[in-house]
């Protein structure tokens, strides 16, 4: 007893990320009832939203371009105050901009896309190593962070840099794992705890 | 060190109902990397949602219109085959669109927009009283099924409905609050389980 073009719309905010049936009728039901211009402007800016912003050419963070045929470098690539000879590696461009907003990585960034996972099938061969070694020779790269999630396939991701790395004589350090600022350590889970332990550092 | 067009599709995103900067951020990075079409399909929808769409003039309910000059009256409400003499008033569209899954209701709706709330300051005068009264004069409806939450100002608006209805002769009921189906009586509330004592029915 909805319309068939409520139902397209609802089926459609439906496939974005975590959205189920009620979110996008509830979605759905403030476009048409809360804000006039809302549904019209998002919109607008959807239909043409590949065609001006895409992955980094180098990176893979957003990148805006002007015309499809254009190169895409985002700001942070193009970003001449950035120390080039540091790179830091990350799995998505969520945790790109997670570490932008802390603020204090003064070098560029490399996505990887993905995360080896054995056990769903990603190998060291569906990642883009060999883009990231032809950065490190082309660009002269000195210092590599590994920020790849404190989890079992951002250890091995870690582990499989270090030893693709390895001839080039980069120096290649691991973002620390512990229990987290303003964190309880009474909450804090075993594996967390044993980390923020063994990472202990002399004050 | 987001682009501002980034910047832009998120702020408009985080203007959905119980959507913040990440989620925002989220649904823009899956529109750029997950789903090629996705983006200007959902774009193109949007643009002209509130040409297609509108609140149904009778009811409330989303109705589909081909024009904006237009009557809009929804599926519901042209059903020959709704009972036109049963009237269910609910507070918002997402209540009458519940009650429409449970599939029971074959009468038709009344969508108030807004609860009575003295604490926030929503009075009679608030509420689209007088059109409820034309309606079941005009349409001669004989039976209210009033589905407001069981809530203070649920309780505070069907209180003023009884009021109001007093001089039509018209059937006046409230659905039943009590343990949810499926719910744990252990972890029902205590007003809850008051009301479903209260509204105990002989087996
Ligand atoms: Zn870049
Ligand atoms: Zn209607």
């Amino acid at each position: 007893m909805i319309s068939s073009r409520s139902k397209r719309t609802i089926n459609l905010f439906a496939r974005l990320p975590g959205v189920g049936e009620k979110t996008a009728q509830r979605y759905l039901l403030y476009l048409l009832t809360a804000e006039d211009e809302l549904a019209a402007e998002l919109g607008r800016e959807l239909v043409e939203l590949r065609q001006h912003l895409r992955p980094c050419d180098l990176c893979g963070n957003i990148a805006e371009i002007d015309s499809l045929e254009a190169a895409a470098i985002c700001t942070i690539c193009s970003d001449s105050k950035r120390d080039k000879t540091l790179l830091c590696v990350v799995a998505r461009v969520h945790d790109l901009l997670a570490i932008e907003r802390a603020g204090s990585m003064r070098g560029r960034y490399f996505v990887l896309g993905k995360l080896l996972s054995p056990l769903e099938g990603v190998g060291p061969e569906d990642l883009p190593i060999e883009r990231l070694l032809v950065r490190v020779k082309k660009e002269g790269i000195q210092e590599i962070i590994c920020a790849t999630p404190p989890s079992v396939d951002g250890e091995a991701t870690a582990l499989l840099l270090k030893r693709e790395l390895a001839p080039f004589g980069v120096t290649l350090s691991r973002i620390a794992s512990g229990v987290p600022h303003g964190g309880d350590l009474e909450f804090a889970d075993p594996i967390t705890m044993g980390r923020a332990l063994a990472g202990r550092q002399r004050l």
